[in-house]
């Protein structure tokens, strides 16, 4: 991040026509995004783009989740139709969306989406390993080349999402690895699973960290453990973003969990993420406090898809437009 | 709030494609647009206007703020000009601005903006009576009245604002009033007072109290007592949108006193509000407690000016166009 920008940035806060610090966490939240575009004041953050990756886990044959992993496929179709909570929001908010099949089981060729198909879903991480050191580089590549191609095409404000029956179980073990919590305190509900669910998903998951035991300074070897394919591209997406200096934010566990290998790899690379929200999902709070990110929105949202992110988009734009746009006390002719 | 058209909101949000519960808060909340408007699914909040009442206080003679008591029409300058936070909140989330005098001390007769002014502030409710009965009538009906209108002119989401100097003692005084809450619970450092003006300020409200001793069954005799006319016009105007049923987003603690007042009048009006945020101000959460409602953001903001009602407006918004416009798992061909 530019730290003149942020100087300046803090300097243009407290001329603007308002008492210093009454936009409170927004304020923050201009000067880091001045920093990370270098700029100060710094571009609205616009157009904003949404990007579902979305990808299948062996692990569902754990019965990890009441939802046939089928429905991976015909959530696509419905993201694809607009039918999702995330078309409804990204509609509202202005905010374009894009599907890319990262690792889909069921095939979905006929639709109109991004196909980027590494392997039809993980294999399953409580028996073996996930992934491949190469289909791990390959998911990666996936999102870090599609941040570039969105910058390229004029999106200034990357936002995440995810698709992806099971994928809260992959997203557990990846927090528990990089946070050092337990199964116990990252694995929860999921899409809504009965206390005896949540019990043997807990217990899948703290089977796997015993068994692959990848050590917090290994993200891509966690990857390769287990998985998701969506995770590995949410990476490379987020790095990709930081690269090209356009803020990204975050959506609910499945992208923190992503952040983490991001954190793990390029530590730098958090400094252009915002958290759009916190899930209801208890590892993605776990997440959040080693990601040292405060997320803007906390209505118990607990459905992924980048809902929590494209809700939290306009408390962005509206940080970056108020220090851009405001009058300063001079503007106004006000002296106190 | 229309009862059948509440429960078929809920029915229908059991349908859509997301696991039950998922859009937490969200659901919730387009139930209550549904019993609001008395359909289902809701018409989008769409247009939506903040109206910003601006007033003075004649408690400012107490010097219970920093800023000299010009700032307000200063600031009515500013917001006519486009200049303030609430201008560039409003731009980017797509709300139109309107701008009333109320009850501004200093003339602002050549400014662009609504003409209402009911007396040039408020007398100071630490010595006297702030308001006549006449007067508090007059400007409940400026709030009312221009509710009417903006509904007449195809507004379908009434967002709440507010300008004065000073106005977060009468804010305490009237949160007082309406939770039996003490003075020192529920003034705080508005604009950013130090820990003498606070405890200044704290005995002002105090002593108005007792002098006053309004029961909160009198929520007139209360603005007599404590002002301000923007606490009258804003409850006129949330009685106006409840009466209209079209939903209401309460900005900050201004709003969050006059919707006591309102609550007092009519406790119906209330199924009406949306509470848009919680403000750093601590009278606000104790007043959002006895109102029954809960904040859609928490960023700690304290600006007034109707900021936290606009930053909200798409989360209501989004929250209504998922239960119009997601598809149902019958519609998707999704069985779980």
């Amino acid at each position: 991040a530019d730290q003149a920008a942020m100087r300046a940035a803090s300097e243009r806060q407290a001329a603007l026509t308002k008492p210093a610090g009454s936009l409170g966490v927004l304020e923050e939240l201009s000067v880091r995004v001045a920093g990370m575009t270098g700029t100060c004041p710094p571009a609205i953050p616009a157009p904003a783009v949404v990007t579902v990756f979305a990808a299948d886990h062996g692990v569902h044959a754990q019965n990890v989740s009441p939802w046939p992993q089928a429905v991976t496929a015909a959530m696509l179709a419905n993201f694809a139709a607009g039918g999702a909570a995330v078309n409804a929001f990204a509609k509202n908010n202005g905010v374009d969306v894009r599907v890319v099949d990262v690792g889909v089981a069921t095939p979905v060729d006929q639709l109109d989406i991004i196909h980027a198909n590494v392997r039809p879903g993980t294999r399953d991480l409580s028996q073996t390993q996930a992934l491949t050191e190469d289909e791990v580089a390959a998911a990666i590549a996936v999102g870090a080349d599609l941040a570039d191609s969105l910058v390229r095409d004029g999106y200034r404000c990357l936002l995440t999402g995810d698709m992806g029956i099971a994928n809260t179980t992959a997203s557990a073990a990846l927090i528990a690895t990089f946070t050092g919590a337990t199964a116990a305190v990252v694995t929860g509900r999921g899409t809504g699973i009965d206390d005896a669910t949540l019990a043997h998903k807990t217990a899948v998951v703290e089977t796997a960290l015993v068994r692959h035991a990848v050590p917090p300074t290994e993200p891509l070897k966690a990857l390769q453990a287990y998985g998701g394919l969506e995770h590995a591209a949410l990476a490379g997406y987020i790095l990709g973003a930081a690269a090209n200096h356009v803020p990204v934010i975050l959506d609910g566990v499945i992208a923190g969990a992503a952040a983490l290998v991001a954190q793990a790899l390029h530590p730098a690379a958090i400094d252009y993420c915002v958290a759009g929200h916190r899930s209801a999902e208890p590892g993605h709070a776990v997440a959040l406090k080693t990601l040292g990110l405060q997320p803007l929105v906390d209505l118990d949202l607990r459905l992924g898809e980048g809902t929590g992110a494209v809700l939290a988009y306009p408390i962005l734009s509206c940080a970056v437009r108020a220090l851009a746009e405001m009058a300063t006390f001079e503007d106004a002719g006000i002296t106190s």
